[in-house]
């Protein structure tokens, strides 16, 4: 299996280094191979601009879904996000490494999101996104530290639920460009553990890693369930 | 009144555009002041790092919100950020003006918020987050662009409702502040409208704008309804 791991922190003695470096160190033990896009060294460029396109559909005015189609079919985007892509399709399973900042990711791997993931490569018109979307048959899973403890993130917690904070990362992005979505990985109040606990996270992050293949993932509703304006058909529950 | 509206859309003839000078327009002729801050322009730096601290609390591991405390009580983060933070103090409503990409904030205001909302300044420890958020007595709002039409947006369609999708950004990042939230002006699907719909929707935002004093905010819970672990008392619905 091929494992793409996106990292997105730039201080290489972090509890997401560690993390990173413990799934490297996990899938390369059972075999796997591991490919990594360490932003922050790699300076990986997160603001999405005119820049991305060699060649425009519309010179006059930028709109951007339309350029990302017309340079997706043309193979005039970037070199740097044409190189991401290919990681992406290459990859069976997909994991983004980050500190939750400001309940959602980091501007560099949101700028990784809004510029590799383009319109005409992960997802498109008519029909081709969800369950359907470019990129299926893959895996994707978020591996992320906190701030917070866990009380804060649950249903009755002050932030809300873990599940509600990532609904638009794991569903709407994830999902939406056809990956199958793994439950997410959370290391809660990182700052506030002790070595210890730190130890104790990373091995219970490496019997996850070790186990993922006999999870199921995220039960998600497939495209067939939405009819008229895309609604969610009667007998689904939201 | 004082105005700060941050632009964060690259062409100067997109609808995201027409919405922040309309904003302009309607905020002078109502004889309050605007400031602008037209990231794209600014060339915003949008990647939150280590250059963003002119002095160090620790130089041997980069612990961002350490820092950010550290910087901002020594008035040493990096002079953009100290800027954006001036006009964020000066201000009584900030309006984030944006194109919804993948149901979240483009990278460049993703690094805004990263960047400029520092702890220390935006929020702090010992309870000074929510409604005693170091921003309290301003309000914000979102204004953005989708590419999909309302109903994917309702609670039954696929992409959850907007309340769920803004969730992290208006709860969790505006609120955590202390702003007060006013409803966001969402332009759907405005990439399938035709001109005449277009003028219609910025002739509505300019009737929302001018009637925002008259408006509630949104009703989020205050700090005191959390008890043990930051959650909901009983007798309160999340």
């Amino acid at each position: 299996m091929k494992v793409l791991i996106v990292h997105a922190h730039e201080e290489p003695r972090s509890f997401n280094a560690a993390m990173k470096n413990t799934a490297i160190r996990v899938f390369e033990e059972m075999g796997h191979t591991v490919v990594v896009s360490d932003l922050y060294r790699m300076r990986f460029k997160a603001v999405a601009d005119s820049d991305d396109f060699l060649e425009r559909k519309d010179r006059h005015i930028l709109v951007r879904q339309a350029e990302e189609r017309y340079s997706t079919n043309l193979g005039t985007l970037a070199p740097d996000i044409l190189e991401e892509q290919r990681k992406v399709l290459d990859c069976q399973l997909l994991i983004l490494q980050f500190p939750l900042w400001w309940f959602s990711l980091p501007a560099v791997l949101k700028g990784w999101v809004d510029r590799v993931l383009s319109m005409g490569f992960a997802y498109d018109q008519e029909g081709r996104w969800y369950d359907h979307g470019g990129l299926k048959g893959r895996r994707a899973m978020l591996s992320l530290t906190t701030g917070d403890p866990e009380s804060c993130f649950s249903p009755r917690g002050i932030h809300g639920s873990m599940d509600q904070v990532l609904w638009p990362i794991q569903h709407n992005t994830l999902y939406h460009c056809g990956f199958e979505v793994m439950a997410p990985f959370v290391a809660y109040a990182v700052a506030r553990r002790s070595q210890a606990e730190r130890e104790a996270l990373l091995q219970a992050y490496a019997i996850r890693l070790r186990g993922l293949d006999g999870e199921a993932p995220l039960a998600f509703h497939p495209l067939e369930r939405y009819g008229d304006g895309m609604q969610l058909k009667a007998g689904f529950e939201p």
